[in-house]
């Protein structure tokens, strides 16, 4: 411990001290708002250096020490960091949201308080449509005029079930009781704080293009709006080694090395056994699989074999 | 490590296997099932026995260990033994379950197959009405009359928002947007394992009468059918160590000891001082923290000093 | 959410920002420094408001909540406060610390870097003896002159293994593996983070009297030197309701009311019944738990049945 | 709910009941032994399909779903799955080993009983070098004739602890203070019960090539001894998907993309941009990051640019 390192202050960002409490709208009624947060990119070094020692400190060591630590999935000095939120969030989303376990949360009561009393709502043109390929996901839009429709249908839904709720409740009932029939779409807040390691866990798989789009837009925010600006070095490395990374498996890998040495019927042979492809008579078709690796080939500027020229 | 230990077998538990798979019914369509454990009260000895040492080992030496874990708090044997349900719960119950973050949990997905079509029903006599007192409660019931109009009420609107669902559904809406406008009342089913020790302190908080009645009967369900026949001496111990115990305060206890030793003078500047009671002109009134104190005397038979004999 | 609200600013306790990076001496060569915080009594109250609605805002009113979710253990609203230590400690006192697993933690690694040259010292008069009631405890100390003789064996033991390290080292061999000879006194230094529920969880088992007197040396000064000011009102609240407190088991009390309604015959019964006492011919003897229960008599000030007058 | 899933029994692995309780030996007197388990690759299977919904059922599907969860990182039916060990471990090791939290633990106590008398030793031939790029790692092996000189050394030096501890006990010291300058070779136990899931992330970090050797080989034994036969599909999903398989950056990508589309000059700018090479007048080094580049080259049967031919 020198010297230095007795003559502590607090971390502060200039760039976050200036966003705190402001409520960054998402979706038509909820928000992502910053209410505090312990640490820096800075913090990050200092906790590394405790457990892998001091060496030089300018700063492009810095970023060469964080890049390093992602890059090599070391975690805990990036638990050394914390933020807390203030959010608004429909109730469905924030299903998916709370099975994040790691995270301390005070959510709004209605068994204590009436609820909030506004829902979701979805526009004519943001109706989407099921995707046949992924079975939990969306793909495309319905048309304008049946989204039209059922706009309205739902506005009325929503009032109707609004109307339910105050009944019961100046009939007495409990509000425990009462809120049972409210629909999902209702909002809700909380009060949720995680530390960084965990939340870039949380905005890989959130910000991710198969995350259901309502909790998609609070991920982009929080992660755009608010950690892009608290840990900046962090940011730029979790976007190059986390979130815009691919993983090879180890058939995929052996894959490569086939058709980097021009292999290709040892290659043909592998993507039928390892399930890449299935034989049809002479057709050969793309697996799920096959078809997640077609993905990665075209990002890497390669053929994709199974496909004519 | 002796050789005895050398030839383990799986721990059994006979009462268990016997309704292994049975679904214990819960509220109108809810359900408890029982799908595998890991251990019983032995293991919970053994592990203790690795950290404690050896001693003998006779049955009422069990259950003496087992009873000075659970009065001394020394939770990590507890935690040795770990369950794996299968429920059915309406989702503004399993809102509050999901809480519990130290278990493991595979919930029904409504973006992967269609919403389970039930949602929880309430009789024309189940209605119960907000608790004045106790701001989270409820307390008493709504007159049947009433009671009735609400229950015909809610069928329909159930009614209603299962159409509204099946429509989107229809129109080829994705299943993660059409699901928003269901009510919280809908049911929906989980795989949900925990080890004992957090079981332990999900019931505790769960089977207390301040708990919402709706997870009341899950809570007592699986400590009463399951629990209890699983590890009878873990069982009985919670019941008389943490169940059915009263924690006493620093205060409480001064205070108890002012009372039993007649300074009943220094005991009533102490209850105001503490803030168990308030006076108003001539008049001594229990705070909320004072009523707290009164149920504990009198579950010590004790007598409530600003009670009129 | 309120305008009020929107213009946050970032908690501070100034009390805290005046100890920041102050090493406190714990042992002869170990220290706690508090490198960062967030959060404060105002912090909790403003999540407890958010689950459990606004009402009014005074002074007083932030004690009775913060003691109301003391008392009732309502545990989320304190997950909201964090603190980040830099503690130095031996390693055999280390990893009783470790298994608080709700921690964030960055150690010194002995992989990386030397070890630490230090190793905890024990003066003559600190050598302390094996308790012969309590098998994990100790009781007096051994006489100063043995005493004296253990120390300076000590010193030579410690200087020995730093030779024995240093000539690994010095031959090359890779720092994971000489460091595996050093003795369990050595010293290690680590960030430690972790929320405030779960800091009193800890400051509640390691301040008790049964803990080592060496982690409570260490707890002691985390909560008087540290949390102390940090959050006054909590602190208040948790020796009052948690550390000075007492439990009173379902059959405690039983014989409570037994006694208190004068029902000497009954209370006798029941003391044999549930195993507080054993009869020895005409000799009736407290057992582990009757000796316990007899501390909870005397601090309420009542007799112990079994003892003569 | 069907009724098939009602005549639920219980999960069995008759090779894993066949080794129940064998103690597989590592290190010089360490073991990894069975002790219980929750689970097999269907419970995984039916975990998966409460969530995903039925669809077929024939045992290749089974091996495609336990894929396609571990390829795509869905970790909550890997949770479903528990195991129970008996380990004997040394100190030093153990210390590395409990730094994975999410694992419950009963670890032998030397406050309540004596300390377990024997430590790790290291064979003349064990003794490794510092390794002098990984600055956390050994290479090499020092020369018999200094590794018979420290072999000799530590021999003596563990009996003369083992003596000093002893003499401490004779003199009546409690063993809570006692055992303070034990080496940390001293070898410890434990029950460590653990989830697949979490258990499949201790296992990629400790058995790979970077970990320490001590580490290693328990890991190693606990994979290839135990989880092999436990969760034989999960096995080899896991060996595929996440212990053979590598992760390109954003940039690694990028640059694959200019290589394999023959873009020679923008992937040598690409490179030293980007932190692969730096240039010395005319000489172009790997980086640190470079060097890992070039072993994913190699996997995947590429060119290393800088390399001469």
């Amino acid at each position: 411990m020198s010297k230095e390192e007795n003559r502590l202050h607090r971390v502060r960002v200039p760039a976050l001290d200036k966003i705190l409490g402001e409520a960054f709208p998402v979706l038509d009624d909820g928000f992502v708002r910053l209410v505090d947060y312990m640490g820096n990119d800075d913090s990050i070094v200092q906790a590394a250096r405790v457990s892998y020692g001091k060496g030089t400190k300018s700063v492009s060591d810095d970023r060469g020490l964080i890049r390093y630590l992602m890059r090599h999935r070391h975690t805990t000095p990036f638990e050394m960091c914390e933020i807390k939120l203030h959010i608004r969030v429909p109730m469905d989303i924030w299903r998916q949201w709370i099975r994040h376990r790691t995270a301390n949360v005070n959510e709004y009561s209605t068994r204590y308080s009436l609820a909030i009393d506004t829902a979701r709502k979805t526009g004519p043109g943001e109706w989407r449509l099921q995707s046949e390929i992924n079975k939990q996901g969306s793909e495309g839009g319905l048309d304008p005029e049946a989204g039209q429709k059922l706009t309205e249908r739902e506005a009325d839904t929503q009032k109707f079930l609004q109307e339910i709720y105050e009944e019961r409740i100046e009939l007495g009932v409990a509000r425990e009781q009462a809120r049972k029939d409210l629909p999902l779409s209702t909002y809700t807040e909380a009060y949720w704080k995680i530390d960084l390691h965990n939340l870039l866990h949380f905005l890989n798989l959130r910000m991710d293009h198969k995350a259901q789009f309502e909790i998609r837009v609070y991920a982009e925010a929080i992660g755009e709006k608010i950690v892009r600006k608290w840990v900046p070095l962090v940011w730029e490395a979790f976007m190059d080694y986390r979130h815009g990374a691919i993983t090879l498996s180890r058939k995929e890998i052996d894959l490569l090395a086939l058709l980097n040495e021009q292999r290709h019927d040892e290659a043909g042979k592998l993507l039928l056994e390892a399930g890449f492809t299935t034989r049809d008579g002479d057709l050969t078709r793309p697996t799920l699989e096959g078809r997640e690796l077609a993905g990665k080939l075209e990002r890497m500027g390669m053929r994709v074999p199974w496909e004519k020229d």
